[in-house]
């Protein structure tokens, strides 16, 4: 499904928010150069790998020299659209969309949360830091008055799928979707899952066959 | 790094819970039976995927039969481990914690939560649920006492590498780390990351490139 190299595989996307992880890292500790050796020891993917990922999106290495930490980084951060600023709404304010609310780093990397949206009478009119937690009906409304670009669905499997199809009508461009089903949206929406139950479910395997 | 057939990739391993959520879904509509084309279709790896995925495993297809969908969800779950009772603590009681301590599907999962961790002293003493948010110096000891399995790290960056070092000290077997931070720990302690900027990112990535 690749076109030469217009398309980037997702196993490499999926790999760039860890490259800028670590290369924030070393600008903290004030490192502003680093080989693609240097680069394998500390993330664990080898140097060649590195080289091929970063070579994707034109290469940012020089022979004999190596990277430069703070260009890379923002180079990175463009390439994952992190210099966009995306109006998100959270729905379903329950514990899970109360800690993705109270969580500011997400806002600090431009998914600024506007709204939460609930069903529940006693939390409509709550605020979760300076986010409302609105009635669940007013949602359409809302996501068409402030052109809100990411839905984050936390609420339980049952009420995933119709929370989806209204955002969808809503023409939002992309679902977080944190609840653990599998949902259904057209091709041109963006879809985003976290399922936390498959992960735990890795970690179960590691630990049965840990002695192996 | 792979042993003839003794050493399952971390792919496959990642795609099984993906299959076992769908066996369930098959077997509440009372659907017994399936070929690896029609599994193909609901799941969206293709056939031959699917049929060279469950061959590590032994394989539990028979040929013009197709797989007994029932048997193959029970396979899975025990090469998963989920046959197993895992007992869990979790480390940090705040919206995060909480969401997790909340979530009783993983209980039903054999993953059982015995208490949670903070040091806010408005934190301790209360409880979710059942589950009583102890003060985080009692940890070491109610590991041991309890002959705990999963520290489950709910804390912020900065805390959870001198969490995750108490947790090994104290011989938990594994580690579900929710912190967006790599830890540092040895080998033999199996660790699993959730890492949701990561996955943040990655829809960023996917909506700032999706006209291309």
């Amino acid at each position: 499904m690749q076109k030469g190299n217009t398309k980037i595989s997702m196993a490499v996307i999926r790999r760039l928010p860890k490259y800028r992880r670590y290369l924030s890292e070393l600008l903290e500790k004030n490192i502003h150069r680093i080989s693609s050796r240097e680069l394998s020891k500390i993330i664990g993917f080898t140097a060649s790998q590195i080289r091929q990922d970063l070579n994707n999106f034109g290469g940012f290495g020089q022979q004999g020299y190596g990277y430069n930490v703070a260009a890379l980084y923002e180079e990175i951060g463009k390439i994952l659209g992190l210099d966009t600023i995306y109006k998100t709404i959270i729905i379903g304010a329950g514990n899970l969309g109360q800690a993705i609310a109270n969580y500011t780093n997400f806002g600090k990397s431009g998914f600024v949360p506007m709204a939460m949206f609930d069903i529940n009478p006693k939390l409509i009119g709550l605020k979760i830091r300076d986010i409302e937690i609105m009635d669940s009906d007013e949602m359409e409304q809302y996501i068409k008055d402030q052109d809100i670009d990411i839905g984050i669905i936390c609420t339980n499997k049952e009420q995933a799928q119709d929370v989806a199809q209204r955002l969808v009508k809503s023409n939002i461009k992309g679902i977080w979707n944190f609840a653990p089903t599998d949902l259904d949206v057209p091709e041109n929406i963006m879809l985003e899952n976290v399922h936390l139950s498959e992960s735990l479910y890795t970690l179960s395997f590691l630990l049965k066959h840990r002695d192996e």
